[in-house]
């Protein structure tokens, strides 16, 4: 069953507001390779939602977080994908964005 | 297909800092009718998570959002807890938090 065996995970970003568009198309078209190597690392059911200040919230399922953030530490197509995404974000300092997805408390679930 | 079928929605609202423990005592313990109401209009793998501050990051799937709200609107359970939750929350003036969840743009979504 889905529900005992995947955690819900979300975490929150900040798109910088003059690059809104670019982010979004970027988006329509990830690289096929990168949304294989996501899904071979155990990310599921993983949505990207914008605010119109360009607050992102991550939303996704997985069976091990840990692994499924260092699992594409190693993934030379990922090293690209966030060196291409890194001038989106603001106040990541020189953190890649995906080394500051820190999971928020979940306080409620309903199945 | 879940994947075809659903709407995921994303909404974003704000508990006042100085109530976080109390909103996240009582979603432990969400009353078992209101549990039932949000199942029977389509409230599904619905969670709420509390970023420190207080912001609370809210996710479902359901297979008609507007339905989903309008139906619980209708449910007198509902009437009596979002009264009791209104005192948690941040500038929504008089609405309820229930009328306050804008969904966000989905941008990405990966199965």
């Amino acid at each position: 069953m889905r529900e005992t065996k995947l955690r819900r995970v979300c975490f929150l970003l900040k798109v910088r507001q003059d690059r809104l568009e670019d982010y979004r198309r970027d988006h329509e078209t990830v690289w096929p390779e990168m949304l294989d190597a996501l899904s071979r690392h155990g990310w599921r059911n993983y949505s990207l939602f914008l605010r119109p200040d360009g607050l992102l919230v991550g939303y996704l399922e997985t069976p091990d977080w840990d692994a499924a953030l260092a699992g594409m530490q190693d993934e030379e197509v990922n090293v690209r994908w966030q060196a291409a995404m890194q001038g989106y974000f603001e106040a990541l300092g020189d953190a890649k964005a995906d080394e500051s997805m820190q999971p928020l408390e979940e306080v409620f679930h309903l199945v």
